[in-house]
């Protein structure tokens, strides 16, 4: 466990980490959708514009399958780099950890059985409100329902993500809610000027400091079902909050309508915290007092370059990657370089496969 | 535990009881639906014909919420008498069993998060295929995904159901296997002729004895999905199929495509064994080697008309009824007594709340 960086409240980590070291796991996956995705230059998330719909998806099915059924190969960028799925799928498989599919308002359903919400889309928030309040509110409470079954089955719940240009929206809610963000990005020269224009005119929308209504109007369907979830599970079981930027924005809705912070954690990977154009570290900080973790997996010593571009900066976080690595390495004991090895043994049997 | 009746293969059945005794229980709900409850005569769950789509939902809702939302008041039939939910729900909440909605070809989805299958309803089996092969395929595959999915979060998974007109597929699917059933009913006085009509019709349509060709033919979407998890989930865990007649025609398809009956029981309520129109426990033994209970939940006993009238053979079984109070005797030690109690009570709320 000498790989994980501790911070936020580390005495609270080292209690985190003690508590479910010889726990059960279960991963859960929220699918969801933005229409502020569609943005030219927003995201890498997809090949191209009109294939990002079906990155939450086919995200789910690798999970399941091995492979995906929507599309006819895993998520990649136009390069060929690969969705930070292949990072979650070792990590689970490593490790046997059960997981479970939730749409939270993705445009495609997954081929596979998984929770539904009857939750829709967000809108463009550069554009128009998000959502309405009832569908904030419907979103936080099937959440909360969600939440508190899936907590009742497992020591600790983790929750990863899969929405396409949700760090733009993440941003968003961050600073509705006064936080000096700066966020991190699928895309290695952040588009950080193209952001901060999306932000500004979202921003201009809002009307009310109620939280609701904040999300409504520059938030995504994916931050108050979350939220929901984590108020409830937190309750219940450990709640891992895997993933960067957008677990912050769910962090500070959650502190708006309740969660139990002695239960919760985020576990990210480094490629995030050594990301100098956000500022991951200090926002938790003044968020909550939470722990949080972060780990190397590693990728930079890798012989695929596919593997090798997660550590200049493509991609670094996403489908719950860093948490999901966390929970394995505090599952099975395995280290770093064991972790390379086995999602070198997945890229090539994917590159073999396709 | 005196109040269990133990039938099948009774050494194992202590076994199972044993090795679960201890462990952790999930309940799961399988909502379904097959026109042919349509067929006037044939049900009694929903208060009319019109109605009768909603009974799965509504159950579904009832067990997360106490209460309806896709229609005002609980299942019943039309004089008042409540849906078997009203047992399980008792059952699940004295012993804090969590439980999980799954829509496996409902014609109405609830409304509350549940797991999604992509299922279709079945047709009326007195004038067409229930459904197509490839239905069935897919019923059996997102069954096995579903069933090792729940099965790894629990020791014990319990599989109940809600499908209105599920004896009527059920005795089909029997005796297109070759058994000489007799199935039980909701209705009191069994329309025993009127079954046998519409079964002796849809065998007709059979030219095929290959086991997925049987389920299209004359079966539902229930019986191969239940079934598919049945296969997977028994592999993991524990599991007990819940209920009564459409447990048989379900353990019936699974003989032909594989499951460990070291880990499957039935439980059952006693109003079921007690059937003299059915013939569940000789049936059982002649389609697998597993144990199976029955229990007596004590409802002759009731001060309430409504309650009592299940020992007096209405809706008999039903929503997992009879595995829920097993199960749920088995984590907390209640007896009949204290079980009619509790049911008692949830009846008064629900009385007082209409």
């Amino acid at each position: 466990m000498e790989n994980f960086e501790l911070f936020g409240n580390t005495e609270k980590a080292q209690n985190f980490l003690d508590s479910i070291k010889s726990g059960k796991f279960l991963f859960s996956l929220v699918m969801s959708y933005t229409e502020t995705c569609e943005i030219p230059g927003i995201t890498f998330a997809g090949a191209d514009k009109d294939s990002i719909k079906f990155t939450p998806p086919a995200d789910a099915e690798y999970l399941y399958y091995g492979y995906c059924k929507t599309i006819d190969k895993i998520p990649m960028t136009p390069d060929g780099k690969p969705t930070p799925g292949l990072l979650t799928k070792t990590a689970l498989e490593s490790a046997s950890i059960p997981h479970i599919t939730i749409n939270a308002g993705s445009k495609i359903p997954p081929k596979l059985p998984f929770i539904d919400t009857g939750m829709s889309f967000g809108k463009n928030i550069s554009i128009q409100d998000a959502m309405t309040d009832s569908e904030v509110s419907h979103a936080v409470d099937y959440g909360r329902i969600v939440g508190r079954s899936l907590a009742s089955l497992t020591d600790c719940l983790i929750v990863g993500e899969s929405i396409p240009g949700g760090t733009t929206t993440s941003l968003a809610v961050l600073r509705a809610f006064g936080y000096d963000a700066k966020v991190s990005s699928s895309i290695p020269n952040n588009p950080v000027e193209l952001k901060n224009q999306i932000v500004t005119s979202a921003l201009k929308r809002i009307d009310s400091d109620h939280p609701y209504s904040v999300i409504s109007k520059v938030g995504d369907p994916m931050i108050p079902f979350v939220a929901g979830m984590l108020s409830s599970a937190s309750e219940v079981s450990k709640v891992m909050l895997a993933g960067g930027t957008q677990m912050t924005a769910i962090l500070a809705f959650a502190s708006k309508i309740g969660f139990n912070d002695e239960n919760t954690a985020i576990g990210t990977t480094s490629y995030i915290t050594s990301d100098e154009s956000a500022n991951f570290k200090n926002l938790i900080s003044k968020i909550a007092d939470i722990p949080a973790f972060a780990i190397d997996p590693g990728l930079k010593n890798s012989q695929f370059p596919g593997l090798k571009a997660f550590s200049d900066g493509f991609a670094k976080e996403g489908v719950g990657a860093g948490g999901s690595i966390i929970s394995s390495m505090i599952k099975t004991g395995n280290n770093s370089q064991k972790f390379l090895e086995l999602a070198e043994k997945e890229y090539r049997r994917l590159f073999t496969l396709q």
